[in-house]
């Protein structure tokens, strides 16, 4: 007994029918067409012997009763960014309906434990700029403070945003109970890389969520006449820069499997006739290895030091973030 | 004989006491502390047998006639940027006002060329973003249709503000007829980096000016999740421009007595989680040598395709500006 893969195709396909447009998939949550998706998929959801209903944060929950209180959870999300993707995230929840199937079936609406599928309220954040809403609130993480005083870009709160889809702001933390009983949690995601590409394989298992280093690096020079100051009189602040967009992939080797990234430069006063005085960089380094990460970061501020001494310039560092990381279930993997 | 330098430092101290504040020489062209700065130079000339006028450009030409119509012209601004230094442009008006007196006690009034000083009109070009209007205007390579829209930060045409000054601006390359007689230019000029502190002189002879090549030079990569995306499949803009940073050093110094700056690097998407998709820099070279300069630019050409080969990114160069160098005459060096 296998799922059917070509009626979770077909059913996307009929989802990207009347949620997208020519720019991609149009369903940010809490929007119409959020709603239209979900109301769709419940319908789907509907044929099965579940139960349906969403929880305080705006979580929608499927539950197929087992044998066992504990249940395996298959989660996802139907809501989108803006001109989405056509499977970022409603692959993860149309497969989950169809595993749902293949498991009513093969135990006759019975199976030894619970199976539930969870869709996510408001994945993406796109609309507030923050992510993870839903499952932040129900897992307890979400900062009540923070999200309170969100405002989408007309100037909408996300509580009267929720106010809208019947969903009450100060109560989201009530969907904590939903995970009462809960043994594992599954997701199928398609990857956002192009790992399994490059190795021809179908799938691979996700081993755990990166640890991350995000920090802004400040090179600190003088800005100079680029026709009156010879080359060796200058503390040019974007020639230490430079180097550090180099020396971070020599980092990412040495550490096996982390990586580095230099997504953001700016230099002051940035004019065409000046050495550049600052520049800022930002620095984002991931691994799944807390020494390694460790060893990742201490390593760039070295070298860090280094460069500014080589061109006389200064070097200051902020750390703009750091997410612990987090392996996965050996089991589950 | 020797000219009074003491009596110039005096007067370029008695000059700032009236024309700046605690942030420097405020001789913002056509204002009125400019024009105040003006009447006072014109106080201190009429002390000599000379001839005063302004010409249509606005620029102020003082004459001691000579036995020889032709005229040595020894030229300086008194005009000044916002929060200027207190020696730019004036010491060069100043000096030439002692020079003309020294030249006309030792000839008594009568040199057997004629002298002529002139305070070139807005030199700086701070308030109109354009800089040089007096000489230019008087030179002939003043772009008329260039000028005419140009505004200032509250909207004012310099047209508009040159008509407070009683200069029209549809005549002012009328000045041109100023320079019938020129036989030879001087300028002194305090020096705009640190080259002669080093070497602890006192003064050099200018031999040019610098050709300058102005480019931007866009690397052209693909953004791409930090997190996602392993280091051998990145196309990262900012790695080839990283390595141009380093390599305009070692094109300076082959080509013996250039000079390379990148004043400047922006980057797209430009944000902390995504390897660069394009990034943009500025490079400003310039020679004393014609071909130094084109192999410079040479040079950096083929580097910057060899870099973005590299790091399989394309590049596109775009020429913002080119001065040809102009070697100055070897009897007056």
């Amino acid at each position: 007994m296998t799922v059917n893969a070509k009626r979770t195709v077909s059913e996307l396909k009929e989802l990207r029918n009347f949620t997208s447009d020519e720019n991609g998939a149009q369903r940010v949550a809490f929007t119409r067409t959020w709603v239209a998706a979900r109301e769709w998929l419940k319908k789907k959801l509907e044929a099965l012997p579940v139960e349906i209903h969403t929880d305080a944060a705006g979580n929608l929950w499927t539950t197929l009763q087992g044998e066992s209180e504990r249940a395996l959870i298959i989660g996802g999300h139907i809501d989108s960014v803006p001109n989405g993707g056509w499977l970022d995230g409603c692959l993860n929840v149309l497969a989950g309906v169809e595993v749902l199937r293949r498991i009513n079936e093969q135990y006759k609406g019975n199976p030894p434990i619970t199976v539930r599928l969870v869709d996510w309220a408001d994945e993406e954040g796109a609309r507030f700029g923050k992510s993870l809403f839903g499952s932040s609130a129900c897992s307890g993480n979400l900062n009540m403070d923070e999200a309170r005083v969100l405002k989408d870009k007309d100037g909408i709160s996300l509580p009267d945003a929720l106010k809208q889809v019947d969903v009450d702001f100060e109560r989201v933390k009530d969907s904590g109970k939903e995970l009462k009983n809960a043994a594992a949690y599954l997701e199928l995601h398609i990857e956002q890389g192009p790992v399994l590409l490059d190795l021809d394989l179908p799938l691979g298992a996700v081993l755990g969520t990166f640890g991350v280093e995000r920090h802004a690096i400040t090179f600190q020079g003088q800005a100079a006449h680029s026709g009156s100051t010879p080359m060796n009189r200058r503390r040019d602040a974007l020639l230490a820069a430079g180097k550090m967009s180099q020396e971070i992939y020599r980092i990412a080797e040495r550490s096996k499997g982390g990586v580095c990234t230099i997504g953001s430069c700016t230099t002051k006063p940035g004019i065409v006739t000046s050495v550049v005085a600052e520049c800022r960089i930002t620095l984002d380094q991931r691994h799944l290895d807390a020494r390694a990460l460790a060893k990742m970061l201490q390593e760039a501020k070295a070298v860090s030091e280094r460069f500014a001494q080589e061109g006389t310039v200064g070097v200051s560092w902020e750390r703009i973030w750091q997410i612990e990381l987090v392996l996965f279930n050996p089991q589950l993997i």
